[in-house]
């Protein structure tokens, strides 16, 4: 008989070579955390939503999906003033850029990136047999630096900007993104998962910019991430192509259903997104109070290297040891800082005081 | 300014050149028809299922899923006498599809299936400018023939089986399956979409060939279309290299619990199953009746030809005209028939009296 391990030969070698992506842990049921490391939203969605979910349960189930997600196009369009075939919808914002690496590069071409940014990047890259191009990304101490940022010279066929960064956190102004499309020759991705707590956006540059494409998601501002749902912004003709390479019903009903339903209900995702970013400026004031490197921050985490003589991986170990799951890479340039999701006030406090502790040794 | 036009440019050739694929019509809110094209089950889930989903939407919608959808790994593999490990769960069957050609073809590879068969796997090897070889499909009279249909010999990286085939319904015995896959020297998928409304399954063939992967789907049997689930069966070494090409959270939440809960309620899954199929028992007596020549089936639709002196694009707009919606294929070799979906068994007698007038000219 043949055995698995021959099996395995007929995989492709560029898969069989992958480490794969490693998505942030996700504790099990058992685990009592409070869970800062994915980005999550510490606040439910609106009622409205879930109000929305479950009237459309019974009815709905049974039946495939619309397969473009019109209801939800359309919700997205009226929102951000686009027509509804500008916009696609996506199984979270992560099948968006799978799909933007299908539409625009094949086998042999190059994405380019800033270093750190959105650590899938690479692996999108490794599954298309497509080259990468990083370009070091400088930490800033204000946000204000970040429009003299040098412009990338790198020719690739894709750039994905992850704005506001991930992990450092800092956004790219809008008049700087405006400069990038300019400048380079190929397809430029504002990737905004966190935009929604920044304070401007790349999308009024989308008339005047058919080679950009903005990507958003439901996961972070409007707490939806465990339905699925994202969005990319194009110009209708982008919009077309990109919808070819799609699987068919890649938006479940229910992701649809409640997305729309979370647009809807600008009121209180604003009141939510007020409250996050209320809690960053406190906790951030407070982490740098305590002598932490705290990067600008545009997103719903913030980006923090401990002072001298503690380590970013003592803080881990010991916050996690006291029930807070932050978020730590082991190895690269961001390895001697902590990425922290901005959870409620109480939760940060908590943190704050959790942190202490490590410091002074308890 | 640039256009659209010129941005588009920056779209792989491939890409450019494809129509991508086109699902069966899903009829707006607006719209009353007998829904009988895209093969759903016309019974609700378990209402296990539906409680499972109302108890799980507060608490869950705001985390991100299991990457892994852990607990439905777990439950597939109680039910089919598997390991977790053995099972990988997606974003619905064809989502499992786009993974096994991301794993295990190439640009340039070939991947060969009957023709007809699913016509999704044509545009899965457009995206991956993947070659085709399509192995004729001869229609059978009797369930029993498909036991004499030569072994295709062609040469290719992947076989795709779907098993029952669609449009015809015939299934591909699983001893043919084992010679296929003794023959044949790549990847074997069956992918066994419509298998819970036949007779018997490929699962039983896993433990011994590792070069074999068999997909299924909960939008037929379990009534879930709408949530996106799928599962695929394979030797562990082969689904760690399938994890490498998904998407992280490719499973939403909502759809792991309902899935988890579908596949729980035997007793209900085995009563809807055994309902459609006495219906299909019918259905397929009625229609030969009235002189239909209908392929013998094992899913939940049938493929039915009218007889002579109709054709079956009259038929199917004049059932449209009455309010039934059917899958009919304007052209290629299929387009002298009908794949009729499986209802209840008064929407069925209703389709059989609205044929009637349609031959009576009425």
């Amino acid at each position: 008989m043949e055995t698995a391990e021959e099996a395995r030969a007929y995989v492709r070698g560029a898969v069989r070579r992958m480490q794969g992506y490693v998505p942030g842990l996700q504790p099990g049921p058992g685990q009592k955390l409070v869970k800062l490391n994915t980005n999550e939203n510490p606040y439910p969605p609106s009622p409205r939503v879930l109000d929305a979910l479950h009237s459309a349960a019974e009815s709905t189930v049974r039946l495939y999906p619309s397969p473009d997600a019109a209801p939800l196009r359309e919700e997205a369009a009226r929102v951000y003033g686009l027509r509804p075939s500008q916009v696609l919808c996506g199984n979270g914002s992560d099948e968006i850029l799978a799909i933007l690496m299908r539409t625009f590069v094949g086998e042999g071409e190059t994405i380019a990136y800033f270093r750190p940014s959105y650590s899938l990047y690479p692996v999108l890259a490794e599954i298309g047999r497509a080259r990468t191009r990083e370009v070091p990304l400088p930490r800033v101490a204000r946000a204000s630096e970040m429009a003299d940022l040098p412009l990338p010279s790198v020719k690739a066929k894709m750039f994905l900007l992850t704005t506001p960064n991930s992990p450092y956190g800092v956004a790219h102004p809008t008049t700087w993104i405006e400069k990038l499309a300019g400048k380079f020759r190929g397809i430029v991705v504002a990737d905004e998962a966190y935009v929604d707590f920044a304070e401007e956006s790349a999308l009024p540059l989308l008339a005047a910019n058919p080679r950009l494409i903005i990507v958003r998601t439901l996961s972070k501002a409007y707490s939806l991430a465990g339905m699925r749902a994202g969005l990319a912004f194009a110009h209708e003709e982008i919009v077309q192509e990109m919808m070819k390479v799609k699987d068919s019903y890649n938006v479940s009903r229910l992701a649809q259903v409640t997305a729309c339903a979370a647009l809807k209900d600008e009121g209180y995702f604003r009141a939510m997104r007020d409250r996050v970013i209320a809690t960053r400026q406190r906790f951030s004031s407070a982490l740098a109070g305590r002598g932490f490197t705290v990067l600008p921050s545009g997103a719903n985490f913030v980006f923090a290297a401990p002072p001298r003589g503690l380590s970013a991986a003592t803080v881990y170990e010991e916050l996690l040891r006291r029930g807070y799951l932050v978020r730590w890479w082991k190895t690269g340039i961001v390895s001697d800082g902590l990425r922290i999701s901005i959870g409620t006030d109480a939760e940060m406090d908590g943190l704050v005081a959790a942190i202490g502790e490590v410091q002074h040794g308890h």
